[in-house]
């Protein structure tokens, strides 16, 4: 342990420290506590027991977003510490760096040309804020561990190497020099490297372990091209055939080797195959083995191996994640324990509600006192270790919460609200039958999209429908509690319904709501929004591996290819503005907009690579760009695609075979325990089907039994934090009461720590 | 259970009828019979004995195989079905199917063109012999039972429905009149629905079973092109963009849903992007997000889905076939089962060795006795029926017996063999350098091979390359005991390099060993060859799926497009002979060999649309012909290959996780106990390394042990049988001492045992 970590409250040292501090928030816990040392501890309660209180929530607060920062225990350090963490800063660094990406739009060769010292401008303001950053975090942790962390180098080299990239291409640019700003390279590093990417450096970091077993297949994959080109080379060399574009048909071994690796995309099928299969049906075998073999089977076995890696070193940072978590809430408890007689050391009720509202300020009493009561299963008004550890988790389940209150009309106009008539129309408004009615309206409505809107009757339809739909939402909000209409936006996470029920002026969007109430696509469509947060993750990944190779793109194949509008007379539109293009079938397909000419043409341009490995345009340039192809078809397409599917493939298995954490079945057993439960049968459907139904319920007399004016509903099975749904996907094999594993987990072996911070995806 | 069944020996009524007539092998176990009812048994002695062992070695050979089939128990029956299960028919049958498939070579559009008659004669032999064998099959199995079995009922309709078609056929075309020789698409039919296409039908059933829920996938995914349809309509419909090839873009629904549907596959990207790209670098938003939504995390979503149910479906049908193996195995147990006394009925070794015998005719005593020491495994002389109904699995083990003999010539000249260079050259060929110098050999003549022929150096050289692989087969002979190096067909299952030794005139192919001597490279290629078997029965459900839209592709679009040679002067070449495709991309790109003209060039381009859904012929036809070639895209591509991908996905996750079966295990420890094992580290790497070492112990007086003449090996963990390996995958889930469930397993009810018969891959 380097020297100034020995600040920090072990748990080892924590029972002397933090036993006598306890309950500033409720004093008629202070007769059990032992009377030993209590003067001294007496003279530090005023001072030490908020600060242990704002450590003890430092360290919830890191258990719960997962960050694994090595801060300063002094006061000032936590509140720096808690600064540093605060969610503003946060998306400022994000701004930031947005911006900084976003320089390539006005930089050479740019979309919207701005003056170099604009944007130079631009740039050394990102810089100092990315500078401020760092200082900032190197004031929160300790100095030694502040030079020992390879991202905080890494963000440092990034600032100075653009410095010095930035004076060295002004003064070049201003001496009439060809330079380049090579350092834009690095600029996406900086998504990686800063404290809150650390989903993306988890990412990075599986995909580096999984190398090597993808680096064996796909040796003996290049292996069986290089083979198979052999073979072309001997069956095909000598017969003299032509291509359709007139050049000799696979004469060069180089080229062959390209051209069928490019077969393995399926991009150039069946061209490839076209004039050897012309010229007999029997060489076609070639070309089907060869598919069979490299394109279904070796995909397939690069598809496995990424898999089973990358699935292997998740696992075993998500075990490490869930350790370091546990031990931050040990630490905390270590804080905050107390012990009565010779019993295991526990936390007070006061104690932990203190807490909860330092590290949830947000949380609702009556929410606050379910968890707990969830906690403290026996009703002792304390808790153990095991208990109080569970806290982090506890606070990421998300808990819908339901004040049933009347219709305000029914406070207003009771009489009118009462009558038979309104009653009616509430009753037809909550039946079955009415959604349904809207869902064949929303059908027809589609229809009348479909069709032909110059029509004048077709035209005032689409009025209709819009009166209709209009009708709808005030039918609604007659017969439900608007609150409970608008207002919860928890549910928004959760129902997609419910935002379509807003958002339904994008008339087509109306049409998802008839699939939402499927229940079988719902149940398809939840899955898909659970693993949406981390969707974003893979898009930073794919953000970052797009800049860079657009960067160098750029530079390799800029203004080769020139685009005309449609209405240009250039004689040169036929071939792209590059005569080595004539005749060729990439100025005859029209792709002259698929250039590398600026940032966002680079952007469109990887993605179409990433779908088809189309590169014709490596006829402008010399052969050896033709590595570039290559290069991004095995970065992205073998290894990040298969990532993805890899990662679509686990979310769905663990969908399909397991339903709530342990955590959150206790939760919810709680929530039935103290009936308190919104009705679960009718939440199968759907969510605001259900809300209505009890809404109306309350709002009814007629309903027979009281409910609770407060229910408890534990949000659709969603992940708060990516680290959630990861720590479900393994949780079989984690297991969650095993606090002996703790002993041999170190947590100042920087090893075992080396994934920081809160996550952007949770933001 | 239906009439004749009775017949049948059930475990339960075993003990009565099987007791007394052990042993006609051994008669020293007579002296423990017990002696009531034994005059009455007596007399059943002579002929009972031999029928109740051919009894129990059917029933023990259709466990061994997973044979289904509930056969009369008569003598006769069992004589015929034995006669019903000789490889010989099953050969025959096979090469009937293959013929009567084959037929479309010749038939109208034919390849090779034969009159009418010849292909119907053809035709009606081998419906007589699918006659011929459904008789044979009705006659070994009761007559209740035949008619109630739907794949017997299929067959006689294939037949009957043929019958009818050729009379149709031959009337109408005598008559002058068109006509379809539809039953055709029946005929791949009979590879799925014959007694051994068991595998196959397993595949069947399992995709059939996971339809309903690929199915809902499938709705919402095209629910969501549907939906992009309409918005491209919305967006693009008005601007009045165009085409490359000029017609109008996006205006009509219908197209761009199938534009949309044929970018998933992302065989026209970019192309159908391009118009709308070149007019506003926006509209490339809609396209990018799109291809997310629908190919990318649709496509893997399909993946989870197919993987997910597949997988489940597989599982559950593993466990009935290891159920009814297990039921069989009781059944044999039964019929030869004795009881000692009060002691549970055991089977003694002399009946065991008799049906071992029998079942296996060709096993060798030293791994028949072996065999049984794992059985019995405190050599009691008798195993119970534990131990017993291992045996089907026991004989599914590959066990490879190596005799240690000196080589010939040292026997025949001695001292010539034993002198020191003699004994040089040998410890010099067995070195590892020896086989480090012939791989760089190899890589150099790769490089030769790579360079140009032409060059008479060259061709002297490849002479020289020549002769130095025939001297390394001759040293190897010299130092090597020959049998050890020809005969043993075993270790071709196992041994890629061994093959690629004797098949090294294909020089090329040499370079595939340089590869296999890499250890790494060798557990995937195991691995890949290990999934094999399972492949082809992948193949067989392709050629059905192929068979049947290459039929209605024929009757389709035959003879749309034609193909001409490339010395052709017709001027219809330049538009493939349809005047509908005149300056289609489709004949620019000269795809005319693409069409459905005879079977031949319909299985290619089935294939090219497997690969890239390219469909521009359907230009010469109706519009909805399209229908034809989405259809194929959902059968093939996004149930079979995702099926396939699925396979070889869990295929490899089982070889890393899991190394060997429980019973493979135990079968290693007991060769390891009796010290008859080749030594394992020496195993590990190249195995003819391995045999070669252990050849040269043997060869050699200075082996300071003597070794047994007698050794065995478990043949790599490869699978006899795709049941082998099914099994494997999931043990983890089959409990394979629990017989309790077997008490719930109904073996009466068809549903239960709905998959019969040997398998085509371990043929």
């Amino acid at each position: 342990m380097s020297e100034p970590d020995k600040k920090e409250i072990t748990p080892e040292e924590a029972p002397e420290n933090g036993k006598g501090i306890r309950n500033s928030g409720n004093t008629s816990e202070t007769g059990n506590r032992k009377t030993k040392g209590s003067i001294h501890r007496l003279l530090l309660l005023s001072v030490g027991a908020f600060q242990d209180f704002d450590l003890a929530a430092v360290y919830v607060s890191d258990a719960q977003y997962n960050r694994n920062i090595f801060f300063d225990t002094t006061p000032q350090a936590i509140r720096l510490y808690l600064l540093y963490n605060h969610w503003g800063f946060q998306i400022l660094v994000y701004a930031f760096i947005l911006v900084d990406l976003a320089l390539a739009i006005f930089e050479d060769p740019a979309v919207v040309p701005l003056p170099i010292w604009v944007t130079s401008v631009i740039e050394l303001v990102c810089l100092a804020a990315f500078t401020a950053r760092l200082v900032h975090y190197a004031k929160v942790i300790p100095r030694e561990r502040f030079w020992k962390d390879p991202k905080n180098i890494c963000i440092f080299a990034i600032i100075l190497l653009s410095l010095v990239d930035m004076i060295i291409y002004g003064a070049l640019k201003a001496s009439g020099f060809y330079a380049v700003r090579w350092s834009r390279v690095l600029r996406p590093l900086l998504l990686v490297n800063i404290t809150e990417g650390r989903q993306l450096r988890r990412a990075f970091r599986s995909i580096r372990n999984a190398l090597p077993q993808i680096l064996y297949v796909f040796l003996l994959f290049m292996f069986s091209v290089l083979m198979f080109s052999l073979m072309a080379l001997k069956l095909f060399g000598k017969r003299g055939l032509k291509t359709i574009e007139g050049r000799p048909y696979f004469t060069n071994y180089l080229e062959i080797v390209f051209d069928l690796y490019v077969l393995v995309t399926t991009a150039n099928s069946p061209d490839i195959m076209m004039p050897a299969y012309n010229f007999s049906v029997y060489f076609a075998v070639f070309f089907i083995t060869y598919i069979l073999i490299n394109t279904y089977i070796f995909m397939s076995v690069f598809l496995a191996v990424v898999y089973n890696n990358y699935k292997k070193y998740l696992k075993e940072e998500v075990r490490k994640l869930v350790r370091a978590k546990r031990h931050k809430m040990v630490r905390a408890f270590g804080v905050l324990q107390e012990r009565k007689g010779e019993e295991e050391p526990v936390v007070s009720q006061a104690c932990w509600n203190q807490l909860v509202r330092l590290v949830q300020p947000d949380i609702s009493n009556a929410h606050r006192e379910l968890l707990w009561s969830v906690s403290d299963d026996n009703n002792k008004g304390c808790i153990g270790k095991v208990a109080f550890v569970q806290l982090a988790d506890l606070l990421n389940i998300q808990v819908i919460m339901m004040k049933s209150r009347p219709h305000p009309l029914k406070t207003w106009l009771p009489s009118l609200y009462l009558s038979s008539p309104s009653r009616l129309v509430c009753r037809m408004v909550q039946h079955k039958a009415f959604m349904y009615t809207y869902d064949l309206i929303i059908l027809v409505n589609a229809v009348f999209i479909g069709l032909d809107e110059e029509d004048p009757l077709i035209a005032n339809v689409e009025w209709a429908f819009l009166v209709l739909y209009l009708l709808e939402i005030l039918l609604k909000l007659y017969s439900f509690e608007p609150r409970a209409f608008f207002s919860r936006h928890q549910f928004w996470n959760c129902d997609l319904s419910l935002i379509l029920d807003i958002v339904f002026i994008l008339r087509i969007l109306r049409l998802i709501r008839v699939v939402d109430n499927i229940k079988r696509f719902r149940a398809i469509i939840n899955t898909l929004i659970k693993i949406g947060p981390t969707i974003l993750t893979f898009g930073q990944l794919i953000v970052v591996v797009y800049y860079i190779f657009a960067m160098v793109g750029m530079e390799l194949f800029k203004g080769k290819i020139r685009f005309f509008e449609a209405n240009s007379t250039d004689p040169d539109k036929a071939f792209c503005g590059n005569a080595l293009l004539k005749n060729s079938v990439f100025a005859k397909h029209n792709y002259c907009k698929n250039n590398f000419n600026n940032i966002v043409s680079s952007f469109i341009l990887l993605l179409e690579l990433t779908v088809v490995n189309q590169c014709g345009f490596t006829a402008v340039t010399h052969i050896s760009a033709r590595m570039f192809f290559v290069l991004f078809h095995i970065v992205v397409v073998i290894i990040i695609i298969n990532i993805f599917i890899a990662f679509v493939l686990e979310a769905f298995f663990v969908e399909y075979t397991v339903d709530q954490s342990n955590l959150q079945s206790s939760l919810e057993k709680k929530i039935e325990e103290l009936e308190l439960g919104v009705k679960q049968e009718k939440l199968d459907g759907n969510l605001v089907d259900a809300m209505e139904t009890n809404d109306n319920d309350m709002g009814n007399s007629e309903s027979t039994k009281e409910k609770p004016a407060l229910m408890f509903k534990i949000a659709c099975k969603r992940y708060k934090t990516v680290d959630g749904l990861l720590q479900r996907m393994f949780e079989a094999d984690l297991d969650p009461e095993n606090f002996a594993d703790d002993e041999d987990f170190d947590p100042n072996n920087p090893s075992n720590l080396n994934f920081p911070n809160p996550n952007f995806d949770s933001v």
